[in-house]
């Protein structure tokens, strides 16, 4: 971490002042003194309180104007009201980072939002690094500095956790007392008026201490910025995150709790997957998949190994393991051949390999020598039940045995309360991530093997798309100038040609004999559609006729649908109608839309068209700019997407011919902010080619 | 449990001989003696060996034959091959119920197959009561009886536990063994050659001992009768179960494992919910869930109150009540008096409370108290993180406290390890369900309410439809003696007759001609359909056209589908091609299907019809004879009902309509167990009525 300059001072102070530092032990400023001096901080310590005297053998100093020396570091435990005139005189007394333990600001209306704005822009303006204000405080194990106010030391390890909820930092630093967990970096963000989410991975990322980086968060301040951070930082390390008020009611509570929007769940998920994060949902998966990222190495592929001394929990494996998308490794002949001769004659040798109840240590010892050397396992999964026979001791050192000369990551599950006890406890000792049930065990090797893969992706492919940006800008500012919001449809197909999206030639007529002239001039088939400014959705007041192929049809149809819509919108101004060529028959229908996202950006999403897609929640979404990959993940990210590449026999439809319109709005989105919804549907695509046959653009 | 006669030997038997015991502390004959001393067994003890002398004070009887009396019960330990002998000695020394615990048999292949039909014939002629083999043997507190071989005492309590795997046994019993958790019968079932689960969901249902049953399968054996025990017992108490085998993977494992086929996923998954069995797919779950139901009441509603001192976990919380269609709770006025009363000014008095991170236990109370009264609450969680403020012991007082006068559930969730550890504890006891995390807390209170809907649904609603059952019956027989699998066309049709489906006109023509003058008769708009033997979905070679309106379409169409047919099948034999009047034209598409499942019967489907519904799993299923409540419910539960009920404005389709055609179908796969899979596909339905346009049926 000592790379990072702006974050030195905050995180290796040599010299702390604790504002508002008290003689009282049931005060939070007497905790933080108590908490630095307890974890074996060798810096310089001064408590400043005007009182003055001693606290825990410390002199007191009087006034922050009375410091020796300028600190590192202030920590700020002082009512809410004395906040922002503290942080003026620590500016005057040239400290370089402030963390504000003090809550009472954004989170509770109108006053404190305003006051912590103001500490806000104190901080920007004199290039001081703010941590909070409502945060806990933060730890280093590394250099012994406890400077929070919780109750529990963590011990030292190789896992950075930042929070935006203080009280869950609480939470975890006793969970991990408990159970062998240790912390490299400790960080409770609260407010996050200063130090940003974006900021602390940066700083982690570079921190050799830290082996893994999870992180609990309930809003995005700078998607952008925090998703490049992202993008390096998961390139070094696992970043592992939970992103509360996901639902609806998760973001009221959000918003009542930190005064923050939750944002777009689908938004931040996106992002989460562009940058390598792996998210999960649950405090549960969070901690099982740090200390299983924190202590084996990646698997190389997806083939586990399940090595069980009784059939129900391997059932249960074999089952999460086919869910999670793993294969059961087949073993090689030569494991096969060892595990024949060594196993006996009712025991399982195919994966999940059963050396049943009666196994002692030395058969999981043969049988986890042999796996550990198959060619065909990437992980390994041991399963023990305490049967009568077990010796989960001899045991559990036979699998740190094999784990020592192992390449492979490999995971335990011991099953039971007491007897399986000491055994779990020696794996967890060892490194080894021992867990309760076979499911999360089969989790951690699912995420573990997903990041493999994420380091070892192809290089991405930043596309720029050809096009007339100028002919779009002017379509454009002439719609702002007249206060369009959607633009006409003669303009939106201006802007497709000018991203070269494929598109139908299309005449715009006003009577059903320009219409038949039209027709003969583009060639029948075809489609007939109204135009009309108060129009949502084309097909919904049934004004498209489709594969009109005589002039008599054509002018039936104009009848037909023109009628229905005056009908259906008696108010409704009606342009006119356009006329089409036809697009192939046919064709599967997709949709490809974007949205400008008010935390990450423009937000591109892809589906099949249809009322289907969006009940069923079949829609992919990624963040522009789209690189090549994201193009061909995207399409390939739906659920549906058998239908696209052809099921029951039927031939694929053209997927690169979908990528290109995804990757030309991918470059509208970033080249035009200011237009805030694009939608394409349905494009319609065959084997051949794909056409977009209708388009809406809101400016804004 | 006393009232089941058959069970009342194996269960509380007043004397045992334990066939195989043995002075060698390491062999099982000797573990099933001890344990049954161990566990403070009153009745007789009677240890059989041929070699005489004493086990742990007890005089050993050389003989089965030389027994002073009969035994109610005889445990079996014997190796593998004196098994089936002794059990014939038994038979003659007239015992009523045999365990047997050795292994060996069906899940070694066909000679252990073999000698366990043997012993099931003899139990089964006998009318003796078979538990095993392959068991672990069976506990029941209440007698002070633990007649297994597993290492742990169970305690005392009000859960009963079944497992077809034994090893899952000795793991569970360690482990409530540090949680609290105190059994009522615990039961090993093996390999089932006697003992069924249905046999013990029976017994279990009476047991008054027991309160919740929980529950692990791999394979079931008699569908029927396990479906309709299970109906009974879960209006009487909850049964939790976990199906393992439920992927491919699992189910290869399975049958490795006891040599049971898994069977069909889907089958099993409907059984239990139409009889109203808790399914969970974890074992985390299963025991999360049966100390929630063991201890609580059951939420009369969807509405829960989260009472929290941290924000985070308040909204995580909220996050997984939204997903598992729980509300959170309006406060009442007179609660939000209460709290704006109580509580500091930047608590959030609205759900989930949160009353801030300086909370002490007097806060929890106050809160809790008020809610506990709350008339728009049905269920309450108590969050708490252990800060600084917290006082963990004082606030699970509170919490047991108000428990105490509250007819409401209450769960709690105290996030950390050491500190809360007192807190917990204390809870546990009390009887207060207390989660490390807020998600499986959640889960607890969604599984308890469904299943108070379960206990007050309507009451089933039997349907037998009208049929021609005689007509059906001839047109099978026809097909059976003729050797047909897939029944004609025409004979599909008459079938559907009988059972009164709604078909449309149709005929059967094999020229241009005769089809122009079939539709002159029925009456334009028609559709034509090709007519083979050969064909497995007539729109996958383009073999439909529809909405023909005059007769020139026709024989357009006619030319066009018999060519591509026979281009696209050169071999198949052509019968001729259908005309049918039309159904609605704007209507939705579904599908109506069943087929026999090997463990459960007839299994009735319903989809969406298409390859969308197919790619996406977006099927429901139920199994016959279908109530009208599973009529409607299957119909609700497709993802994609939205589009049935109306989605965006559009009209609903007429779910009555299709109710009907399930129900028939229902009736027609109960009536005809030879029609082994039928489907009616598309059957199209609007606002007004629904039309079967296709079916095949397949018997055999």
């Amino acid at each position: 971490m000592q790379s990072n300059a702006k974050f030195h001072s905050l995180l290796c102070p040599d010299s702390i002042a604790i504002v508002g530092a008290s003689r009282n032990p049931a005060k939070l400023g007497h905790v933080v003194v108590s908490n630095l001096i307890r974890s074996g901080y060798k810096g310089t310590l001064y408590p400043v309180n005007p009182a003055g005297g001693e606290i825990l053998g410390l002199s007191v100093i009087p006034s922050i104007g009375e410091l020796p020396s300028p600190p590192d570091l202030a920590i700020v435990a002082l009512p809410r009201d004395q906040v922002l005139d503290a942080m003026r005189e620590l500016e005057t007394a040239q400290v370089s980072a402030i963390c504000v333990i003090s809550a009472g600001f954004r989170e509770t209306g109108r006053d404190g939002f305003e006051l912590e704005m103001k500490m806000a822009e104190l901080a920007r303006r004199r290039n001081i690094t703010l941590l909070g204000p409502n945060s806990l405080g933060l730890v280093n194990t590394a250099c012994g500095m406890d400077a929070t106010i919780a109750q529990t030391l963590p011990s030292k390890g190789s896992i950075a956790f930042f929070s935006q909820s203080g009280a869950l930092c609480s939470a975890i630093l006793d969970w991990a007392d408990g159970e062998n967990i240790g912390f490299s970096k400790f960080l409770s963000l609260g407010n996050k008026a200063g130090v940003s989410e974006a900021d602390v991975l940066e700083a982690l990322g570079d921190d050799p201490e830290t082996k893994v980086i999870i992180g609990y968060l309930e809003s995005v301040d700078d998607g952008d910025k925090f998703l490049r951070e992202a993008r390096v930082v998961t390139g070094k390390k696992p970043v592992i995150m939970i992103k509360a008020g996901t639902t609806q009611a998760g973001a009221r509570a959000t918003s009542s709790h930190t005064g923050s929007m939750a944002g777009s769940l689908v938004a931040s998920t996106a992002a989460f997957r562009q940058a390598g994060i792996i998210e999960v949902h649950d405090l549960e998966a969070l901690f099982a998949l740090a200390r299983s990222f924190s202590s084996q190495p990646l698997p190389e592929g997806p083939n586990l190994t399940v090595v069980t001394n009784s059939g129900g929990p391997g059932i249960l494996a074999a089952d999460a393991c086919e869910a999670a998308g793993l294969n059961l490794a087949r073993p090689s002949q030569k494991t096969l051949d060892i595990l024949s001769e060594a196993l006996p004659p009712f025991a399982a040798i195919y994966n999940p390999i059963d050396i049943i109840g009666d196994a002692k240590a030395d058969r999981y010892r043969v049988t986890l020598e042999a796996v550990a050397q198959d060619e065909f396992t990437d992980a390994i999964l041991v399963l023990l039940t305490p049967t009568a026979s077990a010796e989960i001791e001899e045991t559990a050192q036979a699998v740190i045995d094999v784990a020592e000369g192992c390449d492979k990551p490999i995971f335990a599950c011991f099953m039971g309360g007491q007897r399986i006890g000491p055994g779990r406890d020696m794996l967890i000792k060892a490194g080894i991530p021992c867990y309760g049930y076979p499911e999360p065990a089969i989790g951690a090797v699912e995420a573990m093997y997903a990041h493999y893969r994420w380091l070892n992706r192809p290089y991405p492919v930043e596309v720029c798309f050809r096009r007339d940006k100028g002919r779009a800008e002017r379509i454009i500012e002439k719609a702002h100038r007249i206060g369009l919001a959607e633009l006409p449809f003669e303009d939106a197909m201006e802007i497709a040609m000018a991203y070269e999206l494929p598109i139908p030639e299309t005449r715009l007529v006003r009577t059903s004999d320009q219409a038949v002239r039209a027709a003969k001039k583009l060639g029948y088939p075809v489609a007939l559609k109204v135009v009309s400014p108060h129009l949502r959705s084309k097909s919904d007041v049934g004004g498209v006729a489709l594969n009109l192929k005589t002039p008599r049809e054509l002018r039936d149809a104009w009848m037909e649908i023109t009628t229905r819509f005056q009908r259906k919108q008696p108010d409704a101004y009606l342009a006119g109608c356009l006329v089409q060529t036809m697009g192939p028959l046919k064709a599967r229908e997709v949709l490809v839309k974007f949205t400008q996202d008010p935390q990450f950006g423009p937000l591109v999403s892809f589906s099949l068209a249809g009322p289907s897609a969006e009940v069923l929640g079949d829609v992919a979404y990624r963040l522009a700019p789209l690189t090549l990959q994201d193009a061909q993940d995207i399409v390939r990210e739906i659920r549906s997407f058998p239908l696209l590449r052809g099921a029951r026999g039927e031939e694929p439809v053209n997927l690169a011919a979908i990528e290109d319109i995804l990757l030309s709005m991918s470059q509208m989105a970033t080249d035009f902010p200011e237009i805030r919804e694009a939608e394409l549907s349905p494009v319609l695509v065959d084997a051949e080619a794909a056409l977009v046959t209708d388009l809406r653009l809101t400016i804004g």
